[in-house]
């Protein structure tokens, strides 16, 4: 199974730690085909071409059989990734943190063709991931065209 | 003609002084659809239903002619919004502010199907805004069904 990952990384605040420990987990289930993405220094990754790193994310978006994306921190990346894989009927799980004083995006949260969950504990999000990933695992993902 | 202006709300810092401007100047040109969505106060805002946002903005989407997203700060509905517009084949534009130590977004700044202008006086996004508006009033967009 070919899981894309989607997190802020030019956006607010990315969580990388959170974001490692998921990726960690996603592994577990398949090929992380965005892994790499969230491994490089803030110097290296600007350092890349615009047009490379949307080129690339849009293909590996294009072939995998889900998506997770975190949308806890505002990244306009994230949300037009989350558009595209709607459009492309992917399977996509939203994870958003509960934090004080804020609210997840209306133009997520209000859509009701999109799955969001909101955790406070990191152990729950992971396993929303486990439900949200084995049914698409069972049903043969990995050998789909 | 019927003019989608998009911003952050509840994403990163929305600079709420420069969208005032914006709007008012687009209002020049058409009707704001979304002008009122960007005079509310934090916590206004917050009391809205999210579903309620969400259908609202996808039917103003729907019907705009042009869309203008200022995409200065992060916004996971901003990104969502425009893939959407760019899905519809709405004409789009992008502006962001260049900023010390920061970068466009890649998903954005990337796709060569998107135009984006950076600047840093506002009368020069000002005046992209009429250049990119001007050939869309001539083609009669009011008129279109």
């Amino acid at each position: 199974m070919k899981i894309y990952f989607s997190g802020s990384i030019r956006g607010g605040d990315p969580d990388r730690g959170w974001f490692q420990r998921l990726i960690r987990h996603l592994s577990g289930h398949g090929k992380v085909l965005t892994e790499n993405s969230f491994g490089y220094s803030t110097d290296e990754e600007a350092s890349f071409d615009d047009a490379w790193i949307y080129e690339r994310d849009v293909e590996w978006l294009r072939e995998a059989d889900a998506v997770v994306a975190e949308v806890s921190a505002p990244s306009l990346g994230v949300g037009y990734e989350v558009a595209k894989a709607e459009q492309w009927g992917k399977p996509l799980l939203l994870l958003y943190r509960e934090q004080p004083g804020r609210k997840p995006s209306a133009m997520l949260n209000g859509n009701k063709a999109l799955e969001m969950l909101v955790f406070t504990e990191e152990d729950d999000a992971l396993k929303a991931v486990d439900s949200f990933l084995s049914p698409i695992k069972l049903s043969g993902a990995s050998t789909a065209p």
